[in-house]
């Protein structure tokens, strides 16, 4: 197997963490945002939503999206369980694995690729607009998850998750969108402490 | 149980159309978004995002988020399999749900949200800006799910799976929003007839 990697990006960041909360290695190829090269006719030929990550199995099989690629992962490499053991602990991890990806993730990401100069040229066109309505959004949802957490250590519960890796790699993403975290928000801040020193943050 | 629902939006039918595949049917509360009954303290009680569909359950849990609650639904009414059984059909499912939600029926959504007059209120601010960036986008998936489908009849392989209503869902969302489907896409045309044939789609 190989993985389709960029270290700026946040998505493969969810899989790169989720490897190695498993103890599992997987050879990386890097493919280099910058220079644009997830839109050229090569990697398009691999993805043609020119996303990254995408996992290549040894005959030649893509996998494209970073939950689908965790998921297969811990169907290889169950343990440590990462996405649930009974029917309502699964439902409630894959809520918060959602909510975590579609209501902080991605209003940041949005802030980012509206706003940043360095976007100017990956998205195109950029929509200052949109960025700004982004950031309230971003806001709310941070205050609605430290609120989540104020009766437990870990966003879907007692262990962590694969839901948790959504919200440190989404928290960490806020710093390059420029969004500061509210202070006030003491519960979110542990929780992104805790997060961060676990072995895999770095990964 | 009971799901809370509205037949005005896309993701409570993607939950309607998987419990009618199953057979199984589950009492509904109706939430007025017209009215903005899901940005009213009663509903943001119960789930802070202001989304439907919700799935409460008999002792009060409740699970947010359309493919949560299929998920959910799937290990309580195992047949029809729509997740997938192996590893490699569950990954491969997972990656089409995801790029039909994600390139597909998020575009189509956010044309609708930031176009229409009547989601003035809804959506606000609307960023005319946004629509449009996201009407090619929303052309271009459909392209890539119309070659997608040049040699298979559902989007994940030879049979129906959570995927396929992802992608109904969203195309039956193209009407709203505004945008044809373009007359060339053969695969993508043809798949939304047989799937609209299915007595799941009128859930």
């Amino acid at each position: 197997m190989k993985l389709y990697n960029s270290n700026l990006a946040p998505n493969p960041r969810r899989v790169r963490i989720f490897l190695a909360e498993k103890g599992v290695k997987i050879p990386r190829i890097e493919v280099d945002l910058a220079k644009l090269e997830h839109k050229a006719a090569e990697f398009s030929a691999l993805n043609p939503f020119q996303t990254i990550p995408i996992l290549e199995l040894d005959d030649g099989t893509r996998i494209a999206e970073s939950i689908a690629i965790c998921r297969y992962i811990e169907e290889l490499w169950p343990e440590p369980n990462l996405f649930g053991l009974t029917a309502l602990e699964r439902a409630t991890i894959e809520m918060w694995q959602r909510q975590l990806e579609l209501r902080l993730l991605l209003p940041i990401a949005q802030v980012l690729r509206h706003s940043h100069p360095h976007m100017a040229e990956m998205e195109n066109p950029q929509v200052p607009e949109w960025a700004a309505a982004n950031r309230p959004r971003a806001l709310r949802a941070m205050a609605i998850v430290d609120e989540a957490l104020r009766d437990r250590p870990f966003i879907a519960g007692d262990r962590f998750t694969v839901a948790d890796i959504t919200g440190l790699v989404a928290l960490d993403f806020a710093r390059p969108a420029r969004i500061a975290i509210p202070q006030e928000l003491a519960n979110l801040i542990r929780w992104r402490e805790t997060l961060k020193a676990r072995p895999s943050a770095t990964a």
